[in-house]
């Protein structure tokens, strides 16, 4: 079971969290559970850290900011012992946690269990801080904001849990944002290449490394909301959304009336930017010359568009990244112009990028078609377009992005009744 | 160097907690630091833990509170890094500084410092979080309230430090509390005997723990303000009050014409009470019957008085103890009424000790005489008497407790000119 920053944000809070915890226990099973830092800790703690000093040190940040979690998961353990149940914390460098030394972006490589699970066995609830881990040297790290939802994976993976309950503030993952279409239905299924795409499109429900690596092991996730009625009984009936490979969907749908959709849900990004570099020499090294300095920086380029050579040998080459990197970009491209050889660049950050995401299309060539002409009925133009085996996505103006979604979620029929 | 919590209050003042560490090392010295919690932080961490689990459980108390000086050891370390200098963490389980496993009042017992001597060598700046340490089972401990001033002791002792610097709000050790005696003037040394006795009756500068071990260790601890001018040269010329052995403090005084004072300080402590109990039968066993239980139940009794047997074989035992176990003391003293054979107990809170202290009394017999007729002139009547090799203790009316502090800082010839 794993609760964020809103569920752990005070006394009352992380009591209501102890009842929770307790009846999965009551109900006969053998529980961890990974906890956030209170809601405003994590950021209070960064504050700190940057008021110190801009350009901080990475591994004593983490020293800072990893207390957080320190704090809530001894308070959740104090809590649940006043329920009456067993329960103790184990902090990252206690299991261990081991991770990479990529201090405040570290990833998990192994977690040792066997402390863990011999207290799980004797009826101890085990407590785990997110978020946190051990380098190679022994120092304190972290693993990037959102990174409990990763822990919580990992510490699954490590115990071979049943299932991993992340708890949120919505009740599920939706065919769409809820705030911008009504009429969004909340999935009781979705599968991890699916949920990689809604994650990584903007549909902010859980962080997409824990997606990746819940997909890597095998491990079943749920999404559910921690507001629940805490009188009610355990969730065994899946109040929220099951996150599960292909394989497992398609044995639970057989032998039941449910049809696989062909689409599952449409996502939109407001996040991303545009940049057209005109007339680039249409010659082998140009483009690589262009994305190979954005790789090296980091920025993660994602729908390229480059246009057949005009007759000039030359051609206009577009693509988007973050809005949060568009002037390193621009920097990095200004100070290339000669090498790389363009004309001109034009940067665009009104732009949002709408994607329509479904395990089913891969055998449906009409996907694309649907989306096109739902989109040039209502007049929306597209900017660009970029394709997956389970994703068709368009980069349009971001004035019409609520618009498109609503159209494209009634095209596709997701609509509730 | 040792920070306390005011001076590790908020960005601005750990940045110049910063420059007083950066400029003793430019003075030339190797410097490890420890630090407590910014003031109000750990109450807040107490609190919350009170809030969860009214009997919580001390080793997950341990795991919360024990994040506010990790917060202040990264923080501190990171503002080192601002001001130029390396500096780097050093969290009570990576060194570790191994203790017992008396969760919320642990003791040290060793602190491995190899890793912790080369980094110092090597010209980094070793920041270490006070009041936390690790169990023989590997889980978080705590020290107790006020335990960063023993973290440091400890920590200059494992270092073989030169001097061991705590920093707080007042600039030394004085002759009295200069609230009460606006004469009292700054002790420019003080034995670590006379600071014991200074300590444990009221004057609250440092942790007794800390001296006693600062004592066993022979670490020169020196109290000094943390509100220094900044600027100032560093701190060779000892600003504050230095705490050595009684044969170190010879060998300073041996050829300069400073003299050993007879009398070093008054103390005063009003968090006394006072036990009568009368009519105690004379016979064997009889003390023992009241003093065994209260050294049980963990009750700190200090003076004692008992007057010679009357005719009937009867006498009156009168005792103190502090007044936060006078409840306490009480009950148990009510439940062994009949066992300890006595006919009234009666309790008195509103009484104070005054204490004259001093290594130098030991080979003058008048400190006493001094002291009894300074008080009789003013018409100061004293309750009970306790003497030790460097003390002489008066109880007295708790109203009285200034007028006769005052009072003996004269007759002692304490007084600034």
């Amino acid at each position: 079971m794993k609760f964020g920053g809103t569920s752990m944000a005070g006394t009352e809070r992380i009591r209501r969290v102890a009842g929770i915890v307790k009846r999965q226990q009551e109900a006969g099973h053998e529980v961890a559970v990974v906890v956030s830092a209170m809601a405003g800790e994590t950021d209070r703690l960064v504050n700190f850290c940057r008021e110190a000093n801009a350009l901080y040190d990475r591994a004593e940040y983490d020293v800072v900011v990893a207390a957080g979690e320190q704090i809530t998961s001894g308070l959740l353990a104090l809590h649940l012992q006043a329920l009456g149940c067993k329960a103790r914390s184990w902090l990252g460098w206690q299991l261990p946690v081991r991770t990479d030394d990529a201090h405040a972006a570290a990833r998990i490589e192994d977690i040792t269990s066997d402390a863990l699970l011999a207290s799980m066995a004797a009826g101890e609830i085990a407590v785990i801080p997110g978020f946190q881990g051990l380098d190679p040297d022994g120092r304190v790290t972290t693993l990037g904001r959102g990174g409990s939802d990763t822990s919580a994976v990992a510490v699954a993976a490590a115990v071979q849990a049943d299932r991993c309950d992340i708890y949120t503030d919505v009740d599920g993952v939706y065919t769409t944002d809820p705030r911008i279409v009504a009429k969004a239905r909340k999935l009781k299924y979705v599968t991890y290449e699916e949920m990689l795409e809604l994650a990584s499109v903007g549909s902010k429900v859980l962080q997409t490394r824990s997606v990746s690596l819940a997909m890597k092991e095998g491990v079943r996730v749920q999404v559910l909301s921690s507001f629940i009625d805490e009188s009610a009984p355990p969730a065994d009936s899946i109040p929220g959304t099951m996150i599960v490979s292909d394989e497992e969907l398609a044995k639970i749908l057989e032998g039941t009336d449910m049809e696989r959709q062909l689409i599952t849900g449409i996502a939109a990004d407001k996040n991303e930017a545009k940049v057209t570099l005109t007339r680039v020499a249409d010659r082998p090294g140009a483009v690589a010359a262009i994305f190979g300095p954005l790789a090296e920086a980091n920025i993660n380029v994602d729908m390229i568009i480059q246009n057949i050579a005009k007759d000039k040998g030359e051609t206009d080459v577009t693509f988007t990244c973050p809005q949060a990197d568009l002037a390193r970009t621009q920097a990095l491209l200004e100070e290339r112009k000669e090498q790389i050889g363009y004309y001109r660049m034009i940067a665009d950050s009104k732009v949002a990028k709408v994607s329509v995401v479904g395990v089913g299309m891969r055998s449906h060539a009409g996907v694309a078609a649907t989306m096109f002409k739902a989109l040039a009925d209502r007049g929306i133009n597209i900017q660009a377009i970029s394709t997956s085996e389970i994703k068709v996505s368009v980069l349009i103006d971001s004035d019409e992005v609520e618009l498109a979604v609503r159209v494209l979620h009634t095209a596709y029929e997701l609509d509730a009744a």
